[in-house]
Formats: C-alpha cells, sequence, structure tokens
C-alpha cells in the first residue's frame, strides 16, 4: 500500500470540522493533529487526534489544510511554508487571490513547498467551470449566481449595527448576476427593522443590491448551512451563436468546502514547487491513485 | 506580439469547416492549411489557405487538427507525431481511449510531440466536468443524459437497414443515464416503419432503448445540429449527504467540438511531450496568454 498523505487541520471551526470529515473519509489520507490556538480546548475531536497550539508539534506533516479566517491564511500559510510543509486554503477574497498568489509563490519556491489557494467553492471548483465555459465559448457573457444561502460577509455586516442582537443575511438569486438580500435580525428594545433597513442602504455592503429586514425572535431557529450556485454562460464557439452552457449547485457550504481543501491537498503533493489555484491544476489529479483507472472510467 | 500558432486541419467535413472557424476567430492562431485526400478538391475553403494532400506540403506545421473520422484518428496521428508536429483530435470512443492514450504517448515522446486526445464535449468537456464532481462529491452516483440531438453512429446504423433510403435518429434524455431513441426513416417503396422498428430491435445499438420508428417524406427536412447535454451527480462530500450538482449545455454540435480541438491544440504547446487527455490539462492551459490575466479575472 501506498505511503498515506499526513495531514494537519489549522483552525477547528465549521470549516475545520467538515475538513477532519473529508480527510476522514479519506483513504489516502491520515490526520497528523490539529493546530489550535488553544489546544487544551479540545472540543469534540475525536480522542486519537493530537490537538496541539503549533505545526512544530506535529510529527511528518506533508501538507497542512488551513481552516482559519480569510484574513489569517496568509501568516499561518508564510510560516508553514517556510518549513517546506505544502499548504491549502479557501481564501475568497477575489480581487487579493492575485496577490497572494505572488507572495506565497515566493515563500514556496524558496522551501520547496507547494501552496495550493482560494481552494473552495467560489473560488475554488466554480473557478474550474467558469474557466472551462470561457474557453470553449470564448465571446459572450458570463453570469455567477449565488445561493439561496447565508452571507456570512453581510450578516456579519448586518450585527455590526447598533440595536441588533443577531443577523442573518440570505444571497437570494434573481438572475444576470444580480441578488437580493434577505436579512432577519433578532432587535434590541426600541428598535426596528425600518431602522435597520436605513443604516443597511448606507452600507456599501447593500447599497446596490433589493434589501428586506425582517424582524424575528430567534435569528439561531432559521440559521441552514445550505448554499448554491447557478454559472450560466450564452455565447459563441468560432462564429456560431446561442452556445448555452449552465452549471448548477444545491450544497451544504462547509463540507463542499472541506472536501475541495481535501482535494487540493492531495493535488499539492504532485505539483512542483510554487503556489497555484485550482484553474491551473489537472482536474485529474484532485482524485486518489494514478492516472490511468481515472483515464478509463471518466473521459 | 507572440508568434503565433500554425494550425493545420486534416479533413474538411462538418468538424473541418466549424474548426477553420475557430482557428480563424482565435487571434493566437493562424492557420497553414487544410489537408484532404483530393486536394484539388477546394470546396468553400476561402482562397488564401493552402489545401493540400500531406502536412509534409506545408511550412512550419505547431499543430495538426484532426478532423477525420474517428476510426482514422490513430493512422493520421502516428505519422504526424513522428514528424515531430503535435496532434489534437476528437476520438469518441470511450473504451478505446485508454489505449490510444498508451499508443500515442510512446510516439509523441519518441519525437518530442504532444498529443492530446478525445477533445470534443464528450469525451472531453463532458470529461472534465464528470472528474471535478467525482472529486468534490466522492460518494454517490453520476449520470450522463444525452440529448435532444442527433446520434451519428445510430443514423448510420438505421441506413444499413434493406428499405431504408435516409435515416435520422434522434437521442432523447429520459434520466438517470436512459435514453429513448426517435427514429425517423426515409423508405424504399413496400417497406414499412414496423419492418424497420423490428430489425433495429434486433440490432445491439437499439436492442436495450425505447425506440419509435416514424416514416417521413424527407429526412434533411428535420435535421439540425443542435445537441444538449445534461450531467449530473448526487451524493457525499466527506460526511455530509445530499450534495446536488449539475451541469447543463444546448449547444451546435460540430462548432463546440471545433471550439474545443482549437483550446487543446492550444494547451498542446504548452505541455511536455507526451499523450494527454483534457482531465490532465489544467483548464487554464485552455486559454490564450499568460495565466495571471486569467487568475485575476475568473478564480
Amino acid at each position: 500500500m501506498e505511503k498515506k498523505i499526513r495531514a494537519a487541520i489549522v483552525g477547528y471551526g465549521n470549516i475545520g470540522r467538515f475538513t477532519l470529515d473529508a480527510v476522514e473519509a479519506a483513504e489516502d489520507f491520515e490526520i497528523a493533529g490539529i493546530i489550535r490556538r488553544n489546544p487544551a480546548d479540545r472540543g469534540d475531536i475525536p480522542a486519537h487526534i493530537p490537538v496541539v497550539g503549533s505545526i512544530g508539534d506535529l510529527k511528518d506533516v506533508d501538507v497542512a489544510i488551513l481552516a482559519t479566517p480569510t484574513r489569517e491564511v496568509e501568516k499561518h500559510a508564510r510560516e508553514i511554508l517556510s518549513r517546506g510543509i505544502n499548504t491549502v486554503d479557501s481564501f475568497d477574497i477575489h480581487t487579493l487571490v492575485p496577490q497572494l498568489r505572488r507572495d506565497l509563490g515566493e515563500v514556496a519556491k524558496a522551501h520547496g513547498a507547494v501552496s495550493v489557494i482560494s481552494a473552495g467553492w467560489d473560488p475554488g471548483s466554480d473557478s474550474v467551470v467558469r474557466t472551462l465555459m470561457e474557453a470553449i465559448v470564448p465571446r459572450g457573457i458570463s453570469y455567477t449566481n449565488f445561493g439561496p444561502g447565508m452571507s456570512m460577509g453581510h450578516s456579519v455586516c448586518v450585527k455590526s449595527k447598533p440595536g441588533v442582537k443577531d443577523a442573518l443575511s440570505v444571497t437570494i438569486p434573481t438572475g444576470t448576476g444580480i441578488h437580493r438580500r434577505m436579512v432577519y435580525v433578532e432587535l434590541e428594545p426600541g428598535h426596528t427593522a425600518e431602522e435597520v433597513y436605513a443604516l443597511l442602504k448606507a452600507d456599501p455592503y447593500f447599497a446596490t443590491d433589493e434589501t428586506h429586514v425582517t424582524a424575528v425572535e430567534s435569528v439561531k431557529a432559521l440559521k441552514d448551512m445550505g448554499h448554491g450556485v447557478n454559472l450560466v454562460r450564452k455565447g459563441v464557439s468560432g462564429n456560431t451563436h446561442n452556445q448555452l452552457l449552465e452549471f448548477d449547485m444545491k450544497i451544504n457550504n462547509p463540507a463542499l468546502t472541506g472536501q475541495v481543501l481535501v482535494c487540493c491537498a492531495r493535488a499539492s503533493m504532485r505539483l512542483q514547487p510554487g503556489c497555484y489555484t485550482m484553474i491551473e491544476i489537472p482536474v485529474v489529479d484532485l482524485l486518489p491513485g494514478d492516472r490511468d483507472g481515472w483515464v478509463a472510467r471518466l473521459v
């Protein structure tokens, strides 16, 4: 049997938990351990898994999967790559991807390691589909329609407003890349949904989107981790118009992210030192085992 | 400006014509010429394009796009790869792909050339989507549903039956990878649709599929080159069930094939010597120009 890939997981929030599921379900992986700020807090982590405060406390780690907030990805990746250990993350600020790719690429090459960045579903697997669609229909318009599903960034924004105890912002696709924001708020006494609406329309996060604010008794009672996306492209192949392509997903959000992270951790073992996004990785390398079997089954 | 990729097209049937469209529309390509069995027959080929009987009669060809019948792909590929020229084809007999990949891989490596095989839409771009779906949802069931659209192989089979002057077999998807065959026939006098139906149900091509035969006055009047596919996968990421993925296309069939061939001809210029299917090529390499711009736009 081939040597298993030893993966560490950095962070144990939602994404970390589901990443652990995906590592444990993958026969070519074994879990080296989990890195938490407070390693004494084992939470629900199974007893056979080491929980430590630094990756230096774990043995023979091949790849570290970063399940931290996006803003902390670069710091952790730099430190771990400098030890010659591969990293994978689901960094999700689209506009900052090129810079992160350049910066981590330098560190990775200097230490003979591989970094795969923005390996979630968007950016991530959606990026692969968008790229394929652009290639085979080179002229035309693409739209990415998100939802229905919870937007973490928008929910945090609503929670920051005065009078809001808890909040949930659900993204609803209305087509052609335009989204409606359905906002559910638990209010402090003396505050109203109308008041929150006015604050949101003055915030760049909500200013241009159709927004509806509803006061509810319990935000917690409304939360689910389902999400979705619909990618469409209509355009021209060669000189031929009206080529219609569409990709749809209805998924558990952190479960898909955790699975994509594990796929890219696997791929990192097959890449030359450097930093990569998913569109730069042959899709067959996301799968375990050798290429020949997959060519026979999937081509 | 970068040097353009000089492409030759072998064969000038439906696929050849649409491949020429795609080469002419691609700013990073120029057409080196077209290879036909009878080069004196220029058909509707524009006057500025050389038409020759052998690739040896064309200058500085980087890549040959094989728009020949599938059964002739290997012969042409071997000859052209032996000259150190890359080849791309849309070889479409799924079960024979692994053998062709091994055989052309040897020839390609021996002559420092690249061969990309099965670069159409299925096998081809669908294979990329199937592979991505399998990776991010590792357990579950996938279905490939074809149509509605003309099946060349089934139409040829119907035409071979006694009493049939002309025939069209349209593939209709009924879900879960099961297909209905709608067969339209122009009959010789004294023959009936019922008779053709009986012959088809005795033929392995039609034996297991729901089949309907209708006699028509003109088969030609019914033909269109639209086709479609619907790929679905429902399954498990990590331990989380009910992950739902779907990919849909409604396209002009030879136009999409021609475009995919040109994308893979481009990718062939960036690969190490050997033979590849599309699942082994990073999707970004299907696009012109350097990676950085696409990472910024599409990730």
